[in-house]
């Protein structure tokens, strides 16, 4: 998958930003071709992409998108671009990366740039870059905390279509099943969107590792068995104590996780870490469309009219934490302190 | 909804048992007539009609069809009903009131009856008239459980659709909204057949009851914003030792409640109690199709060929149950001395 996949969540392609169209997978490999910012904000919204480092990439190649759109219009192409990082940064609230990947591209904006384009373009590229190195490492660091013997459990999906590499927690549990630290994995199906399912399966279908998929309110029963050591999921933000946001479930996950002493794992990138939120109680939670939830390929199936609530996201507090796993370093049992002294490594 | 329901999952038309085909809704209200046993087998097998009380009631009636279809072929007739019998049991494993209805009925069969037809058809009757009173007065000891002023949990369907009253935890939910002790409701969609979000959600409707749905991994984030009381099911089978057999996911649910300090409480008639099985480790979990989890509305959405486990319940121990409510009496932190006491009453 790393280095022979035969698909590419996001790609930049000499001008265009090309992104794989994962609300029609597994059944159809499709890709868009986008040259407008906003466009790309769409896409992220509409979840064409989703997956926070995946995400953050995709911004930062819109960045260069807007840039290419305005710089021609003259002196007052900066601002535009400005209007369209706003616009990228609203597209989804919660995942971090996303602000990151803006942040670091406004500061570009900011300096004096012989060849703005050149240099935005590298700075994009440099960020994607980045992301799969991190994959890399993280998967090692957090294989290693793997105890050989059993299966693992995972929830949503955090594979290379998420990330700009291997992955973040389907990066570790790739490179457990090539250590032979686990012999298969439960997904999560992941509802309402179903990227445990629809993707988490498919991804570890190329790979050839043994995927199970189950509904998620069945995760209780499967750690029951006795048959799971970790349960290993990705974040789209991880705050100053440790507290790990991802995709509505993971705090379910972790509180039966807990119960049956089943070890819970986080695995994100430095760029995931936001230390200026001092826990997830302060993190806004992204609500999604009522449909997602009443319609299926777009059918309605429940009654009409009828109330719905659609959190995107959840907090999972640290205290249920085991490991979270960054590309530079892992901290077992998070807190402020420990995820301080990752940040000043 | 008792009283002035404006459908029935399970009815007697003469010589004929109607079944409101719960595959179909909310879209459609739709009744199948079933005048063969074995086709009513099929019928509890393909859901048609589930919830564990109505599923009773429906063998009940069918081993009238059996005896109607067989009992003019002469003597051997109560060989011919009793093997239909045995096919019906096998139609569900899980639930225990199918097995005890049936039970009910052999027990007649095995005595020498004057009008046997006419005594089959007062049996059943009888079973099916149990369960309405049973239904009400659980519906009075389990809402008199309910402090006023918050909003309760419920998963899977537990109402008129799947008993022969006014349902065992919706019966308790409907009281209690009934009593202005709760102020809503949040239904689990309950995958994968999605009875929460396809028929709770429109049996609450129909009494203006309002109910949000959510998807079964978002329980814990509702709990967690401090909005809910009790967590409140209905169950296939109690064990001898108060554990809850239900629907899966109820397992999910129940550590998710004791977490947040949120009471939970299984609902069921006496039926459904087993004392000849110590614990829920000693049941068969009945392991349903895999298509009902990789499709959905006939359409595979998950990669072809993917593992899948779909276990149709679970078993919550009895230490996560902080009341059973039967039509017989509460009994509080359940353990295998109070259920005998309870049965004994």
């Amino acid at each position: 998958m790393p280095q022979n996949a035969s698909y590419n969540a996001v790609q930049w392609d000499t001008d265009t930003l090309v992104l794989l169209d994962q609300r029609l997978l597994p059944k159809q490999l499709s890709y868009i071709r986008y040259q407008d910012a906003a466009a790309v904000a769409n896409a992220i919204r509409d979840m064409v992409v989703r997956g926070a480092p995946a995400i953050g990439i995709c911004a930062a190649y819109a960045v260069v998108l807007s840039a290419l759109q305005h710089i021609s219009a003259g002196a007052d192409w900066r601002q535009a671009v400005l209007k369209d990082i706003d616009t990228l940064r609203q597209a989804r609230p919660t995942a971090v990366n996303l602000a990151w990947a803006l942040e670091k591209m406004s500061q570009l904006l900011d300096q004096p740039m012989t060849d703005p384009l050149a240099q935005l373009l590298l700075a994009a590229k440099a960020i994607h870059q980045e992301d799969i190195e991190a994959n890399a490492q993280m998967a090692r660091f957090g294989a290693d905390l793997i105890e050989p013997g059993k299966q693992v459990i995972t929830h949503c999906n955090t594979g290379p279509l998420a990330t700009g590499g291997i992955g973040t927690a389907l990066g570790v549990i790739q490179q457990a099943y090539r250590d032979k630290r686990i012999s298969g994995v439960f997904a999560d199906e992941t509802r309402p969107w179903m990227q445990g399912a629809r993707l988490t399966s498919w991804e570890l279908q190329q790979n050839q590792i043994p995927v199970t998929v189950i509904c998620d309110s069945a995760a209780a029963y499967v750690m029951s068995k006795g048959d799971i050591s970790w349960a290993i999921v990705g974040a789209d933000r991880i705050t100053a104590n440790g507290d790990v946001v991802n995709k509505i479930g993971t705090y379910n996950l972790a509180i039966a996780a807990k119960y049956h002493g089943v070890k819970f794992m986080a695995v994100a990138p430095m760029s995931t870490v936001d230390m200026d939120t001092a826990s997830g109680r302060d993190v806004e939670i992204e609500q999604r469309p009522a449909s997602e939830v009443t319609h299926i390929q777009g059918q309605l199936f429940t009654p009409e009219q009828v109330g719905v609530m659609n959190p995107a996201f959840d907090v999972t507090p640290a205290a249920l934490v085991d490991a979270i796993v960054t590309e530079r370093g892992v901290v077992q049992a998070p807190s402020r302190e420990k995820m301080l002294k990752l940040l000043n490594k």
